[in-house]
């Protein structure tokens, strides 16, 4: 028996549509590229992503083509992604931090047509124009008085495009299954991979993402996404704030304390969410000036591991909830939220905390496990640490021109990449990345928990753990350390520190002092070039 | 290009899935039948739902059956739901309160094959058994030692038939448009009319129940559905505290105030939902022994329209905030819900209260418009009233066979048989039934809006407003009083009060008194009846 319910297909578009009809004149306030504060709405938003949409078809873009965007956060940024998507083409984020051969072979890679950019990043692609033979257009978002010289040929005027359409168009609605957007992850090895999301797997995100538990804001909300809509799709903003009718703030171009401060003032932002390094500029700029958040209640923090200080902060100084969050580019992104159980009431605010720093819950429609060398389960007892898959409707089964090959087994697992526990209540805590866990006589080390030990020490500026081969254990750690200016703690006083925190055999072999340890583009450590660089590390004889 | 994101059907038992995984041990509190309360958790539903499938399987049913319940909210009845949808079958809600002669017919029209039922309705059945050839079996929800006598044939004990299964069983996944539950409309004319939900439908209506303006609970809350899951799917709630992980509160068959307190004070219930009787029941209770809901945050009321005196106890006596909530079975229910927007706060309390009367605003996947007569559509200025149409991915596209013909539209919208406003910011309110709605002239006059400030008066118990035929404007409002007890108010004194109150136009032209006015089986007044009564009235001179 089927049925007999309407059928209306999971497209993106329709959440724009929402967004007009039921809350049109809810704002969208940006800090324009230029610099003054813009102020717009849902309903012209809409109008807008119309007028693109015709600007696209009649620069020939056709259904299932590609389109790029280099932008920061703005309201243009926002039409641009429907207006691509209602030319029943395909969105591809770029991020501008990338290093320019990447950028290069990613461009080229999803076969990008037409790029929108921000006038920030004219000078990006002038360096690379000559190796993009596919991009017919370069879409500058800006209007005529505020057009730089490019040396760019084919440079466009985004809002001549626009003014030149009466945006008078029917959306082009394609299969629910059909692309919608294109975000590469830039893996620390190899060519970045495409990650293809179809408009069923964003609407169905979008609702992951709009429970209570997991982002959830409302229509009587202010939500600002600092996280860029370049980086995992700004984690579902885009389309969340639209779908609940929300008020939108974008930062544009500044990242900064004191212009992020700015705006959740002055327009009375009660939900936000970036990486940890943004706040802890803003925190930084607060503490500078005094200065009180009366209108924000929750701030979602993923991308990297929260430190406990910055949630101790946020509640106590400030009255903000931190919410955890973590994810990745291949889960749309979002993929677990630290959010208390009722009965967690009872604990005192250490014990607490100790749960909020963990990545959280996995919302419906995310599935997980963690999983052994042989790809036998692990129990859900929080110490049991193994390889965390994922699946669900918005993970990704295979990367775009099948790079990579195949990325999921036969019941659809996804393979994180990362090592976690699993408490009984179905806390995951990332422990560490697979290819930095060190294999020590058959079990298990977390580089990430000693360095976060690590950090601890008065001395220490920053910490990173690896594994080096070793004779007798197969690999055992070494623990590499900046010493904070003027410091040179010994490593007898290090392994005093740690002594109690962890277990025995846990205790790093060695422990090296260097002044820099060096970063990806994304600011995480680069383990390989650690690695290589110690390569020939003699253990001492207290290691052996 | 097609999206590389993963497969994932929208089944309904991915649901008790996630709720089994992730919150294992989460409880689910019922009120008996037998009387004591009962305490399980989410690993003991799923388990026991695939027991209950299984014995299913062994009974014969095979996927697309159809399989009733006649039952009251309690743990059985939710593992009866996942376990018919697990076993491929589909799950047909029967109201207790209908006629036997409506539930003669929709059990045979539907085609049930087995019933689960509660004790209480033993007798109902007997009466019907001997026209309701197709009924295999009755299940009855109880465990041997409660297992009462029964004239019924076939009548098998709910717990024994679990007991001999083992729960070792995969569920049968049908498509996700396949069917999944059945519920009839009482229509107040002809037979009722199957709506036939599809697991897309319920699963996309349960995410739109999950966002935070909608029902929006989350894993810490307690959730009681007072309203019941033969109420057009407890509005959700049976699939939407699964999902999200919130504890379940179930009151069995007792919805005294009495009963009804102890369960929100023992369980701390923060968000419960139910139509407007059952809380004028617990305001009375409440108010008779000076009792408080210190647990309770949230209560939707929906079913009919919420009095602005019950919104303002909740308030001021208890802290506790009311949501308008309009929907219907078509519907799936969830159609609108009163939540304020952000500048609603600087309204002052009684502002603010004349939007929460109103049948609220639609969520994403819920669209709405009203339209005259010939079906043009009307502005959205909070006066102009039209017919309510509705669309979306949990609305009806037809009933169960065909019956009733083509109810929507080639644009896909189904009329709802409410007249409407919709203010410009997007708030619907009801202001009568199509066939009610009284045509004066060319215009419309509400008949539930006289009607309502009619109980205004001091005097007046109940009031119904019908049309009349008129010679010189077709139709005039004749409006029919049952005074309070030892009343007896002129028809110059209530026309005196409702002077200032409605356009002059809109002044019944007659009015009498009556010692009651007619309702249905689910408390609406029967305007038809009414209409009858009244159809040889005579306009006094005044009204020509």
């Amino acid at each position: 028996m089927r049925g007999l319910m309407q059928n209306f297909p999971l497209h993106e578009n329709s959440i724009l549509d929402h967004a007009k009809k039921h809350h049109a004149s809810r704002e969208i306030i940006s800090r324009s590229i230029e610099g003054p504060i813009h102020k717009t709405n849902y309903a012209q938003i809409h109008h807008r992503a119309k007028q693109c949409a015709q600007a696209l078809v009649k620069l020939g873009i056709k259904p299932g083509q590609v389109v790029a965007t280099m932008a920061w956060n703005t309201w243009r940024h926002l039409e641009t992604w429907y207006g691509i998507l209602g030319a029943g083409a395909v969105y591809h984020t770029l991020n501008p931090r990338l290093f320019p051969d990447q950028l290069n072979y990613i461009i080229n890679h999803a076969e990008d047509q037409i790029l929108f950019l921000d006038a920030t990043f004219i000078p990006i692609m002038e360096n690379l124009a000559e190796k993009l033979p596919n991009i017919r257009a370069y879409i500058i978002m800006a209007d005529k008085t505020a057009m730089p010289k490019t040396k760019l040929k084919n440079a466009l005027c985004y809002e001549d495009l626009l003014a030149a359409e009466d945006g008078d168009f029917q959306w082009i609605l394609t299969d629910e299954n059909d692309a919608a957007g294109i975000c590469y992850t830039s893996g620390t090895t190899g060519n970045p991979k495409g990650v293809v999301y179809s408009h069923r797997s964003n609407v169905l995100h979008t609702l992951i993402a709009a429970m209570p538990d997991v982002l959830g804001p409302g229509n009587a909300d202010s939500v600002m996404p600092v996280v860029p809509m370049f980086h995992a799709n700004a984690w579902g903003l885009a389309f969340l704030a639209p779908m609940v009718g929300a008020k939108m703030v974008m930062p544009g171009a500044k990242m900064d304390g004191e212009s992020i401060y700015e705006l959740l003032d002055s327009e009375k932002v009660s939900f936000t969410a970036a990486v940890p390094t943004v706040w802890l500029m803003l925190l930084q700029y607060l503490e500078g000036g005094n200065r009180k958040l009366p209108h924000l209640k929750r701030v979602a923090i993923g991308g990297s591991a929260v430190p406990r200080s910055m949630i101790e902060k946020f509640d106590k100084d400030y009255g903000v909830t931190v919410s955890h969050l973590w994810g990745m580019t291949e889960m749309s992104p979002v993929g677990t939220t630290g959010s208390l159980r009722a009965h967690h009431g009872e604990l005192d605010y250490e014990d607490q905390l100790d749960i909020r720093l963990k990545q959280g819950l996995a919302p419906y429609m995310v599935d997980m496990k963690i999983t052994d060398d042989d790809g036998k389960e692990l129990p859900w007892d929080g110490k049991s640490f193994g390889h965390l898959m994922v699946r669900g409707p918005a993970v990704a089964r295979a990367y775009l021109k099948g790079e990579g090959g195949e990325i999921v087994d036969e019941e659809s697992w996804f393979d994180t990449g990362d090592v976690a526990t699993i408490d009984a209540e179905g806390y995951m805590q990332i422990t560490d990345r697979s290819k930095d866990v060190i294999k020590s006589g058959g079990e298990w080390i977390s580089s990430i928990e000693i360095e976060n030990l690590a950090v601890g020490h008065p001395d220490v500026a920053e910490a990173a753990v690896i594994g080096l081969p070793h004779p007798k254990w197969d690999e055992r750690p070494l623990l590499v350390l900046v010493p904070k200016e003027g410091a040179a703690p010994s490593a007898r006083a290090i392994k005093d520190y740690l002594k109690d925190k962890i277990a025995k055999w846990w205790m790093p072999d060695d422990i090296v002092l260097t002044d820099e340890i060096p970063h990806t583009a994304t600011g995480k450590i680069q383990k390989m070039a650690l690695r290589e660089k110690y390569q020939n590390h003699r253990w001492t004889d207290e290691a052996g």
